[in-house]
């Protein structure tokens, strides 16, 4: 004991920081750990207590993480989204992330929902719409209540073309809009008669043009296409060039042998060939088939939706029902376009975590070290963010594989009861939309997501055990 | 010394073996470091001592550099070789490597010379053209010679469709074939029917159409395109997957413009989505239009060609004019297709080492960490090959970065005094013919260029000094 009393102290401080301040005085080193007691507040560690370690949350979690592997997202056809989803036979307007009203949506979703109304002739302005959207009389509904999916403000209206996949293992389809491109478009709250006349040319040539050339190819499997993307440095969420490029090359193919004149293929050629993001929908589409498909599982704890209104970030559980479980949606830190800072960004916006969710995106970011040029950091974080990820999913999907890695498997599949435990929150390469609607795309980043949704989910899911 | 006599030693032995053996019988632990003098014998080691340090090696070195990085290697047109290259004007045939006589060419370039000879109807029957070939009756000469390049066997005939690549800057022009595609093709030796009608399908319809495409689009520098390609995993010259997916965008879209029947698109887009490694013939041709642009300055021990015409492997370095400097091809220990190991493997063919001789191929194999499933490896060794190779450059090319890397330039320029000083031998990532004609090609992998021609061309380079 002499001896410690005389010798110079070198402290290691793990958790509150305060208890270092009094040390620090003495002259002596102190390194402060930031380290915080699972779940944070007694009652989320109680809850945590009782999923951790239960064979019951085992059992549940092997078997949506099985229903996850099995799902096998097929593209089989393009139409009105009128014709092939339910909801949309009424004057309704579906939107991203969790259920929100009128009033509470951030500005590039009212100036989307604006455009899509001015775009199917229900108003005449912008300023008819706005009273028409006050009043109730236009359906405001989230995609993921209707086997959709939306980047960004995510809107899609009756007229709107929508991908089809089908996952014929669960016998189920989902729905994504096409993408526009980027610059000024309606995803971004753009909505001045160039977006409204790139969607009327979406909906009557571009629309049936793929459609058309989609009767001549074979059903589509997705994930051997993003797993070969995966290869070539995409990670099917913020980079899609490579998967862009490969599904370009089968559209050719197909539009030339369908009875489809010249100069359309030539207009859909350009149009996709010039937009390195096409892909995004389509991988969207399959994200959402491959997580329902892994959805509704009692006592599973595993993620099956992240999902952004600008407002509000939600998760949705398998073992939670149709609740979603939110937190403020986080304004993200990352590398903006000239002119622009964090001031000007809206919070974070979109269906497109769903990548993320089902083990792309920034869970396999390792694949793509390019897309540091667009999010920010390095090719080494790049690998770390992947590793870190695997700290908090249930398993590995062997069907994406990053050469990276020497061809490892991407971690997949989110485990509450992980994020809770160890507070490594889920990562999630993004767009940043200014918050007054039109301006669009302002940057992109890496954001985290908000930990307090998953304590909620943790408590939720505590509960059905007790109950 | 009592000390050291009385201790247990651990011996460090450098260079000759021989020297450990007594010390092992001692029962002492040796460490052998396989070690040699730089230039391996008196003679050379003497030159190098004239050209290492030498300020008018370096000056020289770093103009050819200069020019290296300068030439702008653009597509601008495909062409019958009769109509661009003026030794095509006659009964000649050119293939790859340096140059040989028909009795001492190996199988496989024998087999595609002789497809050659029935392709152009300048003779009915194998038979035939065997004799004609060994009367001397057709001229055979390198592709390199008449700036032109090729892989494998690089057989190009009159009336073969070439790329036509401009060097705008040096005002020069470069040549190369169409790629066949994998399997049964010309490069490989085979010759049968399948093999020329395919050939009389490229030079009526697909060169055809290649070239009026080119008329619709800007002329198209090809340095971009390769740099986008190692940002998508391809090291262009084994893995090509991605820069032949962006030329087939550019071209679809050119065709579509051009007077071209759709049904000829069809097969244009079929032929070139069904060949990953289409680009490889632009490439190599770009890379030819670089290494030549660096040639020819004296004084300078930069290598401006490295090829292999399957029984020599030869390169040629800028200030030794039209010489070539060569050591026996080797035989190629990679990862041989399922039935094949290397007993039945052609030595080393083909120009297409010209990839390497740029900076790119095996220089770039950190960009490409996917191609280990062919050429073998691990993520970490296509690092390791990249960084070692800098070792033996004269410097770095910022066109072509690689994001694994975090966007670090790729080493380029191999300097003969760097390869002889240090022992490390360029890396090349080949595929591997059966050395009989006709098979095709039974496998790929990581080869090193022989170390004698290296030292020659150092003898070479040190005698102009002393003329």
């Amino acid at each position: 004991m002499t001896n410690l009393f005389n010798s110079k102290l070198s402290v290691i401080n793990v958790g509150v920081s305060d208890f270092a301040e009094p040390i620090i005085s003495y002259n002596a080193k102190v390194i402060n750990v930031d380290w915080k007691p699972p779940g944070n507040d007694e009652k989320v560690a109680r809850a945590l207590s009782l999923l951790v370690n239960s064979p019951e949350v085992e059992e549940a979690n092997h078997k949506s993480f099985q229903r996850y592997l099995d799902s096998q997202p097929t593209l089989v056809g393009v139409k009105p989204a009128s014709k092939v989803i339910e909801c949309m036979n009424e004057k309704t307007i579906m939107h991203s992330g969790p259920p929100i009203t009128w009033e509470k949506m951030c500005s590039p979703m009212k100036g989307a929902i604006i455009g899509a109304c001015i775009f199917e002739e229900w108003e005449k302005d912008h300023k008819s719409a706005e009273k028409a959207l006050e009043s109730g009389a236009i359906n405001l509904v989230p995609c993921h209540h209707n086997g959709a999916v939306g980047p960004m403000a995510g809107i899609i209206s009756p007229s709107m073309p929508v991908w089809i996949v089908d996952d014929p293992i669960h016998n189920s389809t989902y729905f994504c809009n096409l993408n526009e491109g980027l610059g000024k478009v309606l995803r971004f709250g753009a909505n001045d008669s160039e977006v409204i006349n790139r969607l009327h040319w979406m909906k009557e040539i571009l629309g049936p043009a793929l459609g058309k050339s989609l009767e001549k190819l074979e059903p589509l499997k997705l994930k051997p296409l993003m797993a070969q993307a995966l290869h070539m440095g995409d990670e099917v969420h913020n980079r899609n060039v490579a998967a862009s490029g490969l599904l370009l090359k089968r559209f050719t193919a197909a539009a030339l042998d369908a009875d489809i004149k010249s100069t359309i293929i030539s207009e859909l050629v350009d149009f996709i060939s010039n937009n390195d993001h096409f892909f995004l929908n389509l991988s969207m589409s399959a994200c959402k088939a491959m997580m329902d498909a892994a959805h509704g599982v009692p006592g599973s704890s595993i993620v099956t939706a992240m999902a952004r209104n600008g407002t509000d970030f939600g998760i949705r559980v398998s073992g939670l029902g149709d609740n979603w479980y939110k937190s403020p949606a986080p304004v993200i830190n990352g590398l903006f376009f000239p002119g622009y800072d964090s001031t000007d960004a809206n919070p974070d916006l979109g269906d497109s975590s769903i990548t993320e969710t089902a083990g792309v995106g920034a869970f396999a970011m390792a694949a793509s070290p390019a897309i540091v040029q667009f999010v920010g950091g390095s090719a080494a974080d790049s690998i770390k963010n992947t590793k870190l990820m695997s700290h908090i999913t249930h398993g590995h999907n062997d069907a994406f594989t990053i050469p990276q890695m020497d061809f490892s498997a991407t971690p997949a599949c989110i485990d509450v009861r992980k994020v809770v435990d160890t507070s490594i929150m889920p990562i999630i390469n993004t767009g940043i939309a200014h918050r007054k609607a039109g301006i669009g795309q302002i940057g992109a980043g890496i954001t985290k997501a908000p930990a307090d949704c998953f304590s909620q989910a943790v408590i939720a899911l505590a509960k059905t055990f007790s109950e």
